[in-house]
């Protein structure tokens, strides 16, 4: 049996689930994952010593702390935050952020502790 | 002097420029590149060796055709080709897609010809 390719519609996979801070793989390419978080409150400052991270907001509006100020986007607006540049994720309203960065890059960085969770695959 | 850093808005990045199958560079994620480009009438069929390659539809409705059948791509739609898989995209009407691939991967692939043109950094 073939599986006829289908798209990814964002609106779709974000629609299926709740859960605050939690990564769900919606797509690979090469060893990367594409994943989607529901953002509400402020995560933890915390550094990805190896790599890059991408942030592009869908809906809602999020506010990437960085030491040298703050990075405030609205839907339509990505954000690549630099490889050892610290950084800490808040939002007042839920927000839904498209997430890129390589396989296996922890959510928490460096930082590590109870908010460290791997991603979960969303159907 | 320090820089402060600033969201990309993809609806600006798209308004800087009309050309056709042109792709800009915006953003860097390690080695690769998220690019944008105005899609319209049919590319050519061509595959990427090395490498998947991701599409996001942010404006429009684009096809890619692959040789197992099409997938249409609507606004907020993703969709990675897979390494080594033909694929050829074509719009009805002009598309603005979002597409991101490691540096260096040449838009036409493996087919080459005319069409080839390396990416271009959009202010």
């Amino acid at each position: 049996m073939t599986t006829h390719p289908v798209p990814v519609n964002l609106v779709d996979k974000f629609a299926q689930f709740s859960d605050l801070w939690s990564q769900k793989t919606i797509a690979r390419l090469n060893d990367y994952e594409v994943k989607l978080a529901k953002m509400k409150g402020e995560f933890i400052w915390h550094t990805h010593d190896d790599t890059d991270e991408l942030f592009l907001v869908v809906r809602g509006r999020l506010t990437l702390q960085l030491r040298d100020g703050d990075v405030v986007l609205g839907p339509g607006e990505l954000f690549v935050v630099p490889q050892g540049v610290e950084h800490c994720p808040v939002a007042d309203e839920e927000t839904d952020v498209l997430l890129l960065e390589p396989t296996g890059t922890p959510n928490t960085g460096d930082a590590g502790g109870p908010r460290t969770k791997a991603p979960e695959p969303l159907a």
